[in-house]
């Protein structure tokens, strides 16, 4: 990544408005995509961002991005990156930052898919022309863009099939300041770091925060 | 747990042989139950320990202690536990260090319980009676019972209904040299540590060693 890239996100909620706004901070050109091309949240947000920012439908922000992420919420990715279309995806970075939690049974949210499956491996196989990586899923947005926010040393997890995929996603990572990205091998390595939300949920019923992420402690 | 304190392990595995000998190390008397009172390994674990140390069916074993630990394979654990018998665990601590990994389908291993319940509220459920504990169960044993196998700072996780039993453990835990011990709350919490045990798996191939343990960083 040696310059500014531009960059498409799906989702217009907190996730993709903070991740948009750190990467137009360092240079690249963003679109925030969303249902429709007038989401009044992606309107704002541009508003904020200046001219490197920008709104459109999945499909324009899918097809504007040399690299696309899915911010959307996890229970409706598919049908988002769908929208966004295939070819639009095709050959590119697909960084999925997405959790399949599912909150209509009440709280705590559960997983709708997991254990022998993963919202990253599902949309590998729908998408398989896409380069799907999975990372930054297991804190919350703050975090995500601030690494140094939470104090010592802490970690993101990565996974995905594609080698110069991860590497150009670690690239960006760096950019943002983590320093200890824990790669965890092919896409199936979603399961673990999905299966860590219910975890992450109850940290932060614990400790009344969200400002603390997961380190891995070894020799 | 002012001072020794009459143990029952369920379980011959490494686990149980570890706690075991911890235990027995820091003067508590331990008996090691297993299906059948003559268990070999059991008996060379005897013969290694001293004579704080001795092994007996599941049943006796539960009997024998005033705090009771699940170190039996997840999959069976609800029945050695039956076999332990519900009034041998009336009213005790059973800490519950089990997985429910299912290795029937291959490589990796998937939980035979997950999401939306536990293997620790099964335990629970089915000995109301007892004051299950979660604990232990996101790391190799030896890390277990030797936390500074692991350098700089790293948790374990607990969890369970009767703050008393969380008590309790916890200073068997500090003995053991725990010093950050994480209260999850109640005994669903044991859905989420239960959850790693997917990343853990991928972690322990990914940086070829079991030596590792899971961190919160945090303000």
């Amino acid at each position: 990544m040696g310059g500014a890239v531009r960059i498409g996100i799906l989702g217009t909620g907190v996730v993709g408005q903070t991740l948009g706004g750190k990467l137009v901070e360092l240079g690249h050109e963003v679109k925030l995509g969303s249902r429709t091309s007038a989401n009044e949240k992606a309107a704002k947000w541009v508003g904020q961002h200046g001219s490197r920012a920008s709104q459109g439908t999945f499909a324009e922000a899918a097809s504007f991005g040399e690299m696309v992420f899915n911010c959307t919420s996890g229970m409706v990715s598919l049908e988002a990156l769908r929208s966004g279309g295939s070819a639009n995806l095709a050959g590119k970075v697909l960084v999925d930052v997405a959790n399949p939690l599912d909150f209509s049974h009440g709280m705590p949210p559960t997983l709708s898919v997991c254990n022998s499956d993963s919202l990253g491996e599902q949309i590998q196989r729908a998408f398989p022309d896409a380069k799907v990586v999975k990372a930054l899923n297991t804190m919350n947005a703050g975090v995500m863009v601030n690494p140094s926010s939470v104090p010592g040393d802490h970690d993101v997890f990565i996974c995905g099939n594609d080698a110069g995929a991860k590497s150009q996603t670690s690239d960006l990572l760096r950019s943002f300041g983590w320093r200890t990205i824990v790669d965890l091998g092919d896409i199936s390595g979603a399961r673990g770091v999905e299966m860590l939300l219910p975890l992450w949920l109850r940290l932060m019923g614990t400790f009344k925060t969200a400002t603390f992420n997961f380190h891995i402690a070894r020799t």
